[in-house]
Order: C-alpha cells, then sequence, then structure tokens
C-alpha cells in the first residue's frame, strides 16, 4: 500500500458520515521559535543501481577525528589477482561504479575505498574473508548502503565487500511462513514475493526499495511494523554468517524454537558488520490480514498525543499495527517539497499529526472499531480533527506524507539527523529545548515512531557548519543520556556515533563488547572505525 | 483463569446452540501398541519453599560419565565465614535445606553441594562470584528449580546462589507496560501483579507457581503465549547480569528500541547461568484484553490438526493466543491422575484433542468469530467433536487437562521427557516411531504447543532402566537432528544434553560458544558441567 509513487489524493468531504471526517476545531499554531529556512539541494532516497554525484562529507561525525590504522595492509595488484581468481568479473574496479560504493545515500560520509567485491555465494564471501583476514585487509561489508550513521561505506581504503550479488530466495514454508533467503535481496522484493503467498514481511521501512534483508538484521532494523510484529531479535530465526577469518557459522534453522547452547545469531543482529558478514536469513513472517485501515488525525498538543496512544493500546489492541506522529513542521516541510502530496486536514493548522493504522482478518468489524474508537477520542478531546481513508489511494497519501519526512528534509539543504529512544512522557522535550538553542539558525522537526518511544529529530540547515553542531552536540546525547535513553533507537551506531556508545552504555558494557569483538575478529577487519570507540579496541 | 485449583466443571450440555456443543463422530481409538503401564509414584510439581525427601538419580543423562573437575577448589571453612561476613544469615548450611536444593523436582539429578547461599542484594551477588572466581570454586546459580534438564542443581559440590531473597517489583511503567524486577520473582506473582495493572506477563508455563522470572529467562522459557508473544528474545528489555569475576553489566534498559553496539543482553537469554547470573529484568508486558474464550477440540487424525492449525491462523489471525494438541494417551493419562478433572469430550474417544484459546478485546465478536470458525472446521472435516468454554470453571478444566500432563506424567514411575523442535508436518511421526520401538514396555505421549512446532515427548515406564534408554537414545536425538530440528525447543540443555548438542548445532557454532564461554568465565566457575560438551571447555 505504501511507496506508491504520487497517489492521486481523494478527499473524504462532501459524502461523509459522521465519522469519516471528524470536527475541526480551528486553533492555527505557528512555530514556536523563528522562521523556517529554505534553501534546496537535492538529495533523495536513490535505488541501489543509481549512481550519483560523489560529494565530500564527513560532517557531523568523529570522523574527523580518526585515524587510518597503519595495521591494515595496503591493497596491491596481488590482492586484486587473487580476488578476480575467486571471484572474475565479481571484482569491480571501474571508477564510477567504487565511486557510488564509496559514499552513502545522504552524501554524508565518504571513503576512498579502490576496489568493490561482488560475491555471488557464502563459499565466495568466506575465501575474501579468509584472504582478508590473513593479509590484514580491512573490509566494510555493505548492503542497500541505505544506512544514515556512516555504517555502510569505507571512512578509508576498506575493501568494500557488497552483497548485491545475493539476492536469491531459497525456500518458503507456506504453512509456517518461514522464508530462507540471501542476504542481498532487496527488503521490496521480499514483501512483494511473501505478499503473494499470503505473508508479510515483519519489518517495513522507508528505504525499502533500495535496503538489503541482510543490512537490516545487521542493523537491527526497525520500522514501521514494530509496534506490531517487534524486533527483528524475535523475528529471525536462523543465520548464515562468515566469520572474519572466513568460517562459515550455519545457524540457517527455520525453527520457532530452539534452546542448544547459546543463541550466538543475536550476536550479529545489530553489530553493523562488525562481527560477520550475514549471508543468508531464515525469518517468520506474519499473516498477510484482509483489512487495513489508516486514519490521518490532528491533536492540539503532545499530551494528547501521549493519553491517544494509550487509548489506542487499550481500545484497538491486537489490530493496531502503527501509530506514528508528526508535529506541524514535518508536515509544512512534507507540502512543500513532496510532490503529488496534499494534506488530509487542511482547513487548519493543528500542532500535532497522528497517524493511526490497523490490521486485521475482519474489514467491516474494524472499521467499524477504529471509526468508533475516533469518535471516543474526539468527544475526550484527545483528537481536534481527523479523516480515516476510504480507499488504497488515500491510505497511501497518508503513508507518502510521514515516510516522506526523511526524503523531504535532505530537500532543505543541511540535515542533522538523530535518532533517539526517549521514555514517551518526555520524548517531545529534547525537540523544544533544541527548536530554543537553534532559533532562527535551524528548523526543528519532530517525528517518529511514538508507539516505541522512538523519536527522530531532524534539524534542517542551509548548510552544515560547525557552530550549528555545537549548539546540537552534545547537548542532545547529553540530555538523552539523563533520560535514560538511547542515542541510537534504530540507525545504529556506525561512523556518526561510535565514539558516543558511553552516552547509551555502562563502561562495563562497552568494554565486553569490546572483548567479544578482539575474540572474533582479533585483527579487526571488519567494518573498522565503527560501533565500537577506537580507544577501546 | 489457568492454575485455578480443582475447578468444578460445567458441562456445556443441554441448553447447547449449535455452536457450543459441536456434532459428535463416534471413533473409538485405542493406542496402536500395547496397553499401558500404571505404576505410581508421586513426583509433582512442588512450591519453591515445600521441602521433599531427597533421592539420588541421575539416569537418563550424561552425569555418570563427568568427573569433577579437578581445578576447582573445596570449600572450606574460612569460605564459609567469609560468606557469612558479607551474608549474615543469607548462608545456609542447615542439612534438610540444602538437600532440597540438591535435587531437580522430577529427582531425577542430584548434588552434593554443602553450601547453599541466599542473596539479597546484586552487590552480594558480585561479593560471592568475585571470591569464587578467585578462589575457584565452582557455583550453580538456582531460580525456582523447576528446570527438566538438571541445570539447577549442583552436579557434585557446586556452591548453590538461589535468587529467591530477590523478588522484589521495582518498578512498573503503566504507560508503556513495561515491569522491572529482580530475579527471583516468581513468575505467578509477576502476572498477578501486572494483571491488576491491566497487564498480561508475556510467557506462562506450566511450572508459575514456582519458577523464578531469572530462570525463565536465563533458560529461554517458551511456554504458552510463546505463539502470540513470541520469544523472550523480543520481550526482555534489559537485564542486569553480574558476571562470572563479579562483574555488574548494568544492561537494565527499559527502551523498546536500543542500537547502541552489541545487544549482550541476548547473550544471557538462554545461556542457562553459565556466563552470569541474572539479577534485575525489565520485560515488555502486553495489554491484558478483556475477552478470552477456550475451546477444546477433537481431530480424528494428525493431518487433520495441521490443517486445523493453518486455518486458525488465517482465520482466528490477530486473537489466536494458544493452539495446543494432545494425543489420546495424554487424556487418558489425565483422567486417570489429575484429580477433579473431567474429559469435556467423554462421549467418544478421538486420536488427538486440540485446544484452541483467543485473546481479544470484544467479547461477543471474538466468540462469534471462534463459533463460525469452528464450525466451518467442522463442516471441513477438520475437527470431529469439540466444545466452547462458557465460563471461567470451563476454561480452567480445559487449560487443567493440558497443564497438567507433566504432572501426571511423573505420576506413573519413571518418565523419560523430550522437548523438540520439528517441522510441524513431521512432528507426530517420532511418536508413533518411538511407540513401536518400545512396544509394550512402555506408554509414549506426544503432546506439546504445535503452533510453535514444540513437541513434547514424554515416556512413561514403571522404573528407570538402561535398555529402556538404550531404546530411546541416541535415536531420538539423530532423528530429530536428521529432520534438522532441535534436541530442545525450550527446556534447555542442562547436564542431560549438554554432551549432545552437536546434534543440533554445527562444530563451528559451539566452538564459537566455547570461546565465549572461556572469555566470559576464564575458570569455568558457573554452572559447570553444563549447556556445553566437557571437551569444548
Amino acid at each position: 500500500m505504501r511507496g506508491m509513487p504520487h497517489p492521486q489524493y481523494e478527499f473524504a468531504n462532501g459524502t461523509v458520515n459522521s465519522c469519516r471526517r471528524f470536527h475541526s476545531i480551528p486553533s492555527l499554531q505557528r512555530p514556536p521559535c523563528g522562521p523556517r529556512t529554505n534553501v534546496e539541494t537535492y538529495e533523495g532516497q536513490r535505488s541501489a543501481n543509481q549512481p550519483r554525484e560523489v560529494q565530500k562529507r564527513t560532517f557531523g561525525s568523529a570522523a574527523t577525528h580518526i585515524q587510518r590504522n597503519p595495521a591494515y595492509s595496503e591493497l596491491n595488484s596481488d590482492d586484486v589477482s587473487y580476488f578476480r581468481s575467486i571471484l572474475g568479473d565479481g571484482v569491480v574496479e571501474d571508477e564510477d561504479r567504487i565511486a557510488v560504493a564509496n559514499v552513502d545515500w545522504m552524501g554524508k560520509y565518504k571513503g576512498a575505498s579502490q576496489l568493490l567485491l561482488l560475491p555471488k555465494s557464502t563459499i565466495e564471501v568466506s575465501k575474501i574473508l579468509s584472504y582478508c583476514n590473513t593479509r590484514r585487509l580491512a573490509v566494510v561489508p555493505q548492503g542497500g548502503n541505505t544506512g544514515l550513521v556512516g555504517g555502510s561505506v569505507p571512512v578509508y581504503d576498506e575493501v568494500i565487500v557488497s552483497l548485491a550479488g545475493m539476492d536469491k530466495i531459497i525456500s518458503f514454508d507456506k504453512v509456517n511462513g518461514i522464508l530462507t533467503c540471501e542476504a542481498g535481496c532487496v527488503l521490496e522484493n521480499l514483501s512483494t514475493f511473501v505478499e503473494n503467498e499470503g505473508f508479510i514481511m515483519p519489518l517495513d521501512l522507508g528505504a525499502k526499495g533500495s535496503c538489503h534483508i541482510g543490512g537490516n538484521i545487521s542493523t537491527n532494523a526497525g520500522g514501521l511494523r514494530f509496534i506490531r510484529y517487534g524486533s527483528l531479535h524475535g523475528n529471525v530465526l536462523g543465520l548464515e554468517v562468515v566469520l572474519a577469518d572466513g568460517t562459515i557459522l550455519d545457524m540457517l534453522t527455520t525453527l520457532r524454537k530452539d534452546n542448544t547452547g547459546y543463541d550466538l545469531k543475536h550476536l550479529f543482529i545489530g553489530s553493523e558488520g562488525s562481527l560477520g558478514v550475514v549471508t543468508k536469513i531464515s525469518v517468520l513472517t506474519p499473516a498477510k490480514l484482509p483489512s487495513t485501515n489508516v486514519a490521518f488525525l490532528s491533536c492540539n498538543d503532545y499530551t494528547s498525543c501521549q493519553k491517544l496512544l494509550l487509548a489506542a493500546r487499550r481500545n484497538l489492541g491486537e489490530i493496531l499495527s502503527a501509530f506514528e506522529f508528526m508535529d506541524h513542521h514535518c508536515i509544512d516541510l512534507a507540502m512543500r517539497h513532496l510532490e503529488g502530496v496534499q494534506n488530509p486536514l487542511p482547513a487548519s493548522q493543528y500542532k500535532f499529526y497522528v497517524l493511526i493504522e490497523t490490521t486485521g482478518s475482519d474489514e467491516a468489524y474494524d472499521k467499524t472499531k477504529l471509526e468508533s474508537f475516533l469518535l471516543r477520542s474526539m468527544e475526550d478531546g484527545l483528537v481536534a480533527d481527523g479523516v480515516i481513508a476510504q480507499d488504497i489511494s488515500q491510505a497511501s497519501n497518508f503513508w507518502r506524507i510521514r515516510e516522506g519526512i526523511s526524503e523531504a528534509s535532505v530537500k532543505v539543504g543541511a540535515v542533522y539527523k538523530y535518532d533517539l529512544s526517549i521514555p514517551v512522557e518526555k520524548l517531545y522535550d529534547i525537540v523544544e529545548k533544541m527548536r530554543c538553542r537553534l532559533g532562527d539558525n535551524a528548523e526543528v522537526l519532530g517525528y517518529g515512531h511514538l508507539g516505541d518511544g522512538n523519536l527522530h529529530l531532524n534539524i534542517l540547515s542551509s548548510k552544515y557548519d560547525d557552530n550549528t553542531l555545537a549548539q546540537i552536540e552534545p547537548f542532545v546525547y547529553e540530555w538523552t543520556s539523563a533520560q535514560r535513553g538511547s542515542i541510537s533507537a534504530e540507525h545504529g551506531l556506525g561512523l556518526m556515533k561510535a565514539e558516543k556508545i558511553h552516552y547509551s552504555k555502562s563502561p562495563e558494557a562497552v568494554q565486553l563488547m569490546a572483548s567479544i569483538k578482539k575474540l572474533m575478529d582479533p585483527n579487526l577487519i571488519l567494518n573498522p572505525y565503527k560501533v565500537l570507540p577506537q580507544s577501546v579496541l
């Protein structure tokens, strides 16, 4: 339903009954601090195969402070010859193709790798890593390269090992809904495949058209279905992983339950390719339920958003499948920059907007349930105005607004992106604090997965600069840490936040992570400079 | 609802409408191989504080082949003095109390520890382990001691560290349903607590009256709600763990999402106390939904059970909360040995029985949905007969049958218990194969969590003996391994199956587990002889 290109939005006016178009309370509210900036630089999400201009930007990260580790060898022609002997045309030396793989999709992080390898099998990955480990050649594993923290591109001259050539679906168990596939499968392709079988992927995110399932697992991607189906730690049943020394670790079980020894697969879920390269996956896919309803609502204040979440959990219970919130800055931005998108609630402007999705097995019952919940929420004063999508096109438009915020953000110029887990009651405080700190220098957007306590804080400015960054960091991390929040809810640490881990993890935990890293990758060849601080390795 | 003592079952006859009591197909089916054994020895589940007679039984495990590791020190009076200096009356030397802690609830595994320690705080646990690590005193962490694989009792003279003294609820977040508590809390107490707040624990199991949440996590307990709420790897948000050297690892976050570094807590979920001692827990508790319905059904063959599961997933979708199956041997046993329990379908005898539970937010709708699903299933020939519980007492009786099988099993004399994950389509094959192998020497029961592919295979005999065991093992493991199943779906490996891990895990995986064990517990003081084979340590 989501991600359809430029849906024609048909507004639900005219023929509404009392439930379809809700009572409207005029309450024009403006941004509290300063006017919007409005500068234009295009950097949209790109497809995996679409080359883009390479830019050098290492801003907003610790990259500038990290020196190349001299323990790593430098690539030579013998190395390339060896790789050619095992991979054939899977060795890419073409400058343009390497340039694309050297830079992240935001154009924020750029490496200087001279070699891109495209293995087609686990054995080939094993041979690559075994060789690199012996030769001490550093490696960056790369999936769809849609990450937001510089985790999937080289920092210096690491060899890029792309999983894009391993994109086969291996099997699908229709009785139990268990998909087994290679790591390079694009999430959207998997979604389409399992939906044709009557199931859905347990995760969905804006980058689905480019991101790989292997990357999703390596970064423990969260996304839009988390509130319903939970974490990948609960949904991934098995993995095949190649370790730093080339050892193939076969944990590719398709069992729902298996308590035989330590459940090692969890080490690789979210470790951002620093402990091993995920090559195959088996994942539990929930049954596709026939009835989906989407509502787009406005609230007058953040407290109402919180109360609405609590009420939705209680009253929509088992059919609630998304609860996303956006402040009005997000809506303004989306209207300005996303083609063909219309505000479903144009009559007035509210401070907050909420998207609620339900998914269930009974069309009529689910719709009635959602409608009566929303009516009650309006009577209780939690919802100011709202519409329920009457068809897939309207639903698609609602989702396009929420999913398009990230894309619209990068059109402004520079965007400082933070992805925070904060107890729901304090989640919006940081947005307001940041807005007051930055004044007219930047536009501050708050949105995200309210149902999971996950805020996306985007700070838009005309260009990246040190003064703005100094206003943001370390304040944003210190404040989050003081709330016992997480400085990375779902994006990971990558290069951007490797040195910031102590804001969310204790010294003892970081020390144990480092010990495990050194145990499993003693030459530290896998995704160097990322995830963990250099000082502990 | 479950676990009520001796519910008065009121059978749903007389006033039934077409949905309440289903069409009955007479099909008296007897056990295919041999008559039932019927010997009586009481060994029921006990409460945590109820002492029991100590018996020596190490049958059915590799215990007899393992020698005491001479690297461990032997306890002396200085040690006891030290423990008394930090724990005061938390040092137990009373022979009767130590005897209880030395033996598992089945009376199958018995150790020879001379010291039971009852710390009351994380600091005390830390001091104990730090001391034991320095002194090389082996330790067995103990929760409710309800395990089924000899994981929670000493093998030789290990010091027993019981978490029973750490049973405080620390906090409950009513907005997000997040419980934080100490590891020694009894599961049933936590259930009662969160239910009063409008939530439920994400796991439920027969031993809930005795088992500790810390033990549940250390063994990655599955249980009856797994089909709906999934694994503890998905539901546990944070842990506090004391490592072998006494280091306190604070991972006690209450965030739903946190991608900052390796998610270390998963190492402790299911590692059976061999990598650290879990001291505090935060866990996500789902909202308690007001409507629960339970149906008790019969099927004429195993294929119908499978088809019924598939149909239930499709048609009950989001309200399905349990799908348990039992063969008629289980029902016969329950009727013989469980006081006050009645067969809800006494008119005839069927080969298989299925318990389906739904949980949702709308009483009338959910009931109608279940009824129409069952009617359709009868029309399709999947269900032979069935009843839906009309009140909590009937529902309780249905659950009592399913939950009481384990208790009834140990009343027969000897019970060889296996807990297997097997692809659903082959799950019952092993029961039939085993029945034919054993002939009249034993009664073979098959039951379990069909929705999770988890079979409990219980083999009842008048006494434990080598000939019977040789008929069962290694066949049961070899067969399961050949199906790429797991030799422990949810019970863990403990002492019973530590040397059998290779049936379900690759040599590379076992090697990595051993490396991690040696990294985190270099003196191997934590729960020795369990989980991993001695040969790899």
